[in-house]
């Protein structure tokens, strides 16, 4: 069986598989969502309306056995941007589309009737029904009851009620190998889902056809080389593996880049409380899990189960973003109520990167005070409910900020602008700026070699050198992306040689193709320029490439450095 | 004394007066606040931020004996759109400036503490002082007490509880002869006032050396001959002093132009308690005024003021699509509730188009049912509160349809469509698209052409010649507004020739120029081409020349129209 796209129109509620054409073979991941929505979506078009579509698909190498290739791309216009959007998730899903042989599933139109739906893919086909059980139901929940109708390996993609009532902050929510949840978070590709109405599409691939990888041999030394790269390189062998992502917070508190009470200061006094060192210890201690997995053959693990003091589960997948946002952001210093915070978000359906500048921007105005953990999570409920004001905050820090009339909103094409303070580590602030996507700090790293001297290493607080970085890795990404790797892959890719090696041999040995390293860069600079022409017909230009001007005229402590770039020099990034 | 520049520093808190520079000499109104924007305010930045600027300008013609020459020009960067901004309005501000012989108001930095002040000006020069007893008080009220502190013949720039909580929908409201309340409605300039903690400007032009005219005898002769033509015009010199107006119900009605249930049909079936027709026989019936000037000078007097069934005031300029919004709009056939609406709008400074089509959308989000009149004024009182739900509302309709993830959200540039239906009065939906202010009926008001036979006839839904149509408007309204004419006199100048050539002796005969026919189209042109200018380098592309999808989609009743136009038809408006 070959490769096939799976397209559900949900005016008709039907789906039909099709052949891939031409010009989308040999491409997968985010390369394949951003060259079906460039193609088949009107650029102008609303992204909540019937002309969107939202694309799902596995990376090239989901469903093998390389390590870390698990990662699923969903893409669509965005609601909250307006642009083009990419984001992948862990979780089960992309395998089980992989070893269905499905290389994209592309939902498209709006049912007439004001009606809910699930959709169900199996080796036999794809149906759909109508769903009113599930509806305004958490995913913990709605995933469970799922799991229970349909079996345990089931892969799930769901919105919450979040999604549901199409709030511009709603993620897509992913089960991971244990029934947890991973998340598409970033662009508000859920109320596109919700706009579409669907719940959730489950995914199951049992007796399936499989994945096919044309040379094995020639696969597993490739795959065991990348794997030994990673766990050589101390970032993703050591770090990661050890504290999670949130190993940051010391280190960008360190650096005074840990954005501080609304991107007012780069440090935070409650840093210990919250840091990675005091969580792992923690997790130990209630007997939790330091380690997992969001996906089968992670071998990083930077996820882990977070418990409460009486052992019980909290919440997994609890990232650095997160505890920055509702911790040195929020002034909130208390990892329990942000564990609790991270689980209602997970529960509801909202980007966790969002909602912690969301909360930021609405202790700016007033609505409840900096440190007030209590009332961050009460704020959450509100958006659960839809209540007016969870609505304002439900669609996101630019929404928080024009409700109030502030000027103070950390966002960049509409999107919360991430866990690194621009002033103090400029080749991210490059990246947020330039970005084809709003604020993202997974676009381009440039905090690897700004801070965490990977790849080399380039003065955070010097302009000189940034927008080259910020370039390369967005470049790197964009293939990364299209590969399945979770992106953590580039630490060990940017130190050891060995790693990009064994990438494109795994690449070649699973399609009999000959591809080289300069295929790869090709491949990088085509995505970018594909998603940048996106946005440029639906009337973004160089304006939009720009930090929010408080970051231009309020120092950051303390480096006391302000956003100097000028636009024509941000404008040298589009110049390749 | 020669005119003068009134530059406000709201940093400092303190006003200097200045040489009108070369560049500006010559010009006023809308060519002076868009001049005076474009050369100042950069166009990226934070409209509710410090390098925004507030401009007032009276019009070329204010002050002066000439009829219809009180309107003032109220310029900034918007924050409901982000384009570049000028509102005019009635009302006794502009002609007391240029008895003062200022030539623009300049407003410009913020406060650093978090107070509100208001500003004096008179012959001696400018007061800014610290205002507390005013704050949160609406329009009414203020205006009635700072009468009572500085005199009854004051000119009033003022805020209400909107503009003073930065929502981007806010007004700024300028007393009329009566003490009434008339408004810079459109494009938020209300919380630009707010953002710089300017509660009210007071204008007193006692003593003041009034305004100077080169020519008497001249001035006089063209000033008759002016004010013929708008008498002897149906529309100036009949429909408008009979009916208000609000002649335009039962007009647009007719032409199945009248947006209805949010723009869902164009007809409504309550018209007739809505109309102009039913308006005057009842403000006669309970003893209001059917006519009313809303500046000293006004012959065409197309204000009233609108009394209860107990004969009290209510409202005065009680406009078409007001009534159109609240009515037709809203499917509430009630004039009493609309003029009580109107009334509270007017009171706390909020703008009356963008609030009716706020309720449409409201209503389709389903917050109240449609033809809910009760439940319109509780949500203008939410508003005047600042709760969640009013400040999702006050930020214009495009913010609610963000809020509820709505596709049928009538505005162009974030803006408001107006009380004429594009699908089925194609010229006006060409303005709506092109103009660099967002939708504004007011900025070419191809209704005339289309629907009222002024100035030739083009059929209302065809495509032919729609696009030259606007543009020759746009450009003659650009010119218009700069001389601080009311722009009814474009109903006379379209179909009596003598018109245009008084407006030009006139203004010959105050300045000893000898401007031409010619000179002026120039001049509206560089106003239209400044304009777009600064928007281009905003970040607005053609893209932004676009309506809503829906108005592609759904075809309007009873003509069962859509729009049609393509985007290279739409872009060809700018070939001038």
């Amino acid at each position: 069986m070959t490769e096939r796209i799976l397209r559900i129109n949900m005016t008709t509620l039907s789906g039909a598989f099709e052949e891939v054409p031409a010009e989308w073979q040999g491409i997968g991941g985010r390369a394949l969502t951003s060259a079906v929505v460039a193609k088949e979506v009107p650029p102008t078009c609303h992204p909540l309306g019937k002309h969107n579509k939202l694309v799902f698909a596995p990376g090239l190498l989901a469903g093998s056995p390389a390590a870390q290739s698990g990662r699923l791309s969903a893409g669509a216009k965005s609601p909250l941007t307006g642009t083009i959007k990419e984001s992948n998730a862990g979780g089960t899903a992309a395998q089980n589309l992989a070893k269905l042989r499905i290389k994209a599933l592309i939902i498209e139109g709006m049912p007439g009737e004001d009606k809910f739906y699930g959709i169900q893919i199996n080796k036999d086909g794809v149906t759909i029904r109508e769903e009113a059980e599930l509806i305004g139901k958490g995913n913990y929940e709605a995933i469970k009851t799922l799991m229970g109708r349909i079996g345990e390996k089931v892969g799930v993609l769901i919105i919450g009620p979040v999604g549901e009532m199409r709030m511009s902050a709603a993620n897509i929510s992913v089960r991971d190998p244990d029934g947890n949840i991973r998340s598409h978070g970033r662009g508000g590709l859920g109320a596109v889902m919700g706009s579409k109405k669907v719940k959730y599409v489950t995914i199951d691939d049992s007796g399936g056809p499989g994945v096919e990888v044309k040379d094995p041999e020639k696969f597993k030394n490739a795959a065991r080389a990348f794997a030994k790269a990673i766990l050589e390189h101390p970032v993703s062998g050591e770090g990661l593996p050890s504290f999670g992502t949130n190993v940051l917070v010391n280190v960008l508190n360190e650096a005074g880049g840990l954005p501080t009470k609304n991107f007012r200061y780069g440090q935070f006094e409650g840093h210990n409380k919250i840091s990675g060192e005091t969580m792992r210890d923690t997790i130990i201690k209630r007997g939790g899990k330091p380690k997992h997995g969001c996906h089968a053959g992670c071998i990083i693990q930077c996820s882990q189960v977070y418990c409460d003091e009486e052992g019980e589960y909290v919440t997994s997948g609890f990232e650095y973003e997160t505890i920055w946002g509702f911790g040195a952001n929020c002034c909130i210093d208390d990892l329990d109520i942000i564990a609790r915070a991270d689980r209602v978000m997970d529960d509801i359906g909202i980007d966790s990167i969002e909602s912690a500048v969301i909360m930021g921007v609405a202790m700016e105005a007033g609505i409840i005070p900096f440190g007030d953990g209590a009332g961050a999570l009460k704020l959450l409920e509100e958006i659960r409910e839809g209540t007016p004001l969870g609505r304002i905050l439900g669609n996101g820090a630019a929404s928080v900020g024009r409700a109030y009339g502030l000027t103070r909103v950390p966002v960049v094409k509409g999107q919360g602008i991430p866990a690194y303070d621009p002033r103090s580590v400029k080749g991210i602030g490059i990246t947020y700026a330039t970005s084809t996507q709003g604020a993202d700090h997974t676009m381009g790293y440039a905090v690897a070699t700004n801070i965490l001297k990977v790849g080399g290493f380039i003065d955070p607080l010097k302009n000189e050198g940034q927008v080259e970085l910020s370039r390369n890795l967005q470049i790197a990404t964009a293939a990364i992306d299209s590969t399945g790797l979770c992106l953590f892959v580039a630490f060990p890719a940017l130190d050891i040689p060995e790693t990009m090696t064994a990438i494109i041999d795994m690449l070649n040995a699973k399609y009999g193709t000959s591809l080289t390293g300069d295929d790869v860069i090709a491949l990088g600079k085509r995505v970018l320029k594909t998603e940048h022409a996106f946005n440029l017909a639906a009337g973004f230009t160089s304006a939009d490439d720009r930090l929010p001007e408080f970051f231009n005229e309020d120092p950051c402590p303390p480096h006391n450095v302000t956003w100097t770039f000028t636009g024509e020099e941000i404008d040298e990034f589009w110049n390749f």
